[in-house]
C-alpha cells in the first residue's frame, strides 16, 4: 500500500505498549541474551530504539521541512544506544522509549502535515534524496524490523529446547538481516 | 540456554497482552493484508494461534502424560484456522486467545510437572519421539516464530512506501520460513 500517515501513527502509538507487553519483567534470560558476539539483546534494543527518538526521525523530519535538499542529514550512529543503556533497567527503558515516542507523536501531530509536506524531498547521507513521506513510513517499519528481530534473538535462546521442532519453526531459520538505519 | 519451565510460561503469559496492544484498533490496512496468495495476514495468524490453543499444545502434553510413546498425537491442521476465524472480528479473536491461554496456563500448572515429567516422552507423528519439555519450548518458540511472522507481514504493507531505505530494513530481507508445527 502507499504510505498513510494515520495508519504510520496509529502503528507507531502501539509499538511501546506492545514490547512492554512482551518484555516488562521477562526473566533476563529472555531479554538480556543476544545471537552471539556483537549481536544484540532485546535490552540492546530498546536503547537503539530510544536513540533513533532521540536523534533520527522527528530531527530529520524537522530538516527536511527546514532545509529541504540542501543539508544532509545527521548519520545515525548505529551504536548510540551504547549510552542510553548505560546503567539502566530494562524497565526504565521501556518507560523512556514509551516516553519519548508520546513526544515525538505529540511533535508529529502539531506540524499538521497534509499530501504537499509529504512530498518535500530532504538528502540522507548515503541513500540521497528521500521524501518526507519515505521517512515517517521507514519509522514504522522500523519499529518492524526490530519486533522481528527481538522475536529472533528470544526464540534463539530456545534453539536446542526445542529438539527436533526446530526444523518446523520459521523463525530459527532467519538469518537475521540487519543494517543501519 | 536449556529449556527452563518458569521461563516458558513467563513468555506464554505475556504472549496475548503483546499481540493486544500491537493489533486491537489498528487499521485494517496492517492486519487484514498479507504477503501474497497462500499466506497469513496478522488476522489468520491470530486464528493460527487459538487453533494451536485448543488441539496442538495442552492436548499434546496430556497425551505424552497419559499414553507416552505408544500412540501418536493428532496431526495439527495447518489450515485449521479457517472455522477459528470464519465470521469473527480481530477484536473478537484477540479476546478468544488470549481466554483459552489462560486456561490453558491454567491446566499447566495445576500439572504441577517435576523435572522427571519433563523428560517423558510422546510420539509426534512426523517427528518421532519427542520429550514434554521439548513440546513446552516449542509452545513458546511457536509464539515467537508467529510474532516474527506477524512483523514481517505488517513491514510487506509498506515496501513501497519506504522508499530507498528498504535496502536498510533486515525484515524486509526476510524471505519467511514458516512451516507446519
Amino acid at each position: 500500500m502507499e504510505h498513510n500517515l494515520p495508519n504510520t501513527i496509529s502503528l507507531l502509538t502501539r509499538t511501546p505498549a506492545a514490547l512492554n507487553a512482551l518484555l516488562r519483567d521477562l526473566p533476563e534470560a529472555w531479554t538480556f541474551r543476544n545471537e552471539g558476539e556483537n549481536t544484540w539483546s532485546a535490552f540492546d534494543v530498546i536503547g537503539h530504539l530510544i536513540h533513533g527518538e532521540r536523534t533520527d526521525w522527528m530531527p530529520r523530519a524537522k530538516m527536511v521541512l527546514q532545509f529541504g535538499e540542501t543539508q544532509s542529514f545527521e548519520p545515525f550512529d548505529r551504536w548510540g544506544h551504547a549510552r542510553e543503556i548505560q546503567g539502566k533497567s530494562l524497565t526504565q527503558l521501556l518507560d523512556e522509549f514509551a516516553r519519548l515516542r508520546s513526544e515525538n507523536l505529540g511533535e508529529l501531530c502539531a506540524l499538521n502535515l497534509g499530501p504537499e509536506d509529504l512530498e518535500r524531498r530532504g538528502r540522507h547521507p548515503s541513500l540521497g534524496v528521500v521524501s518526507l513521506s519515505e521517512l515517517l513510513a521507514t519509522w514504522a517499519a522500523h519499529d518492524l524490523t526490530h519486533l522481528h528481530q527481538i522475536s529472533r534473538v528470544m526464540a534463539h535462546q530456545y534453539r536446542e529446547a526445542v529438539g527436533p521442532w526446530s526444523a518446523y519453526l520459521g523463525v530459527l531459520q532467519c538469518a537475521g538481516h540487519s543494517s543501519a538505519s
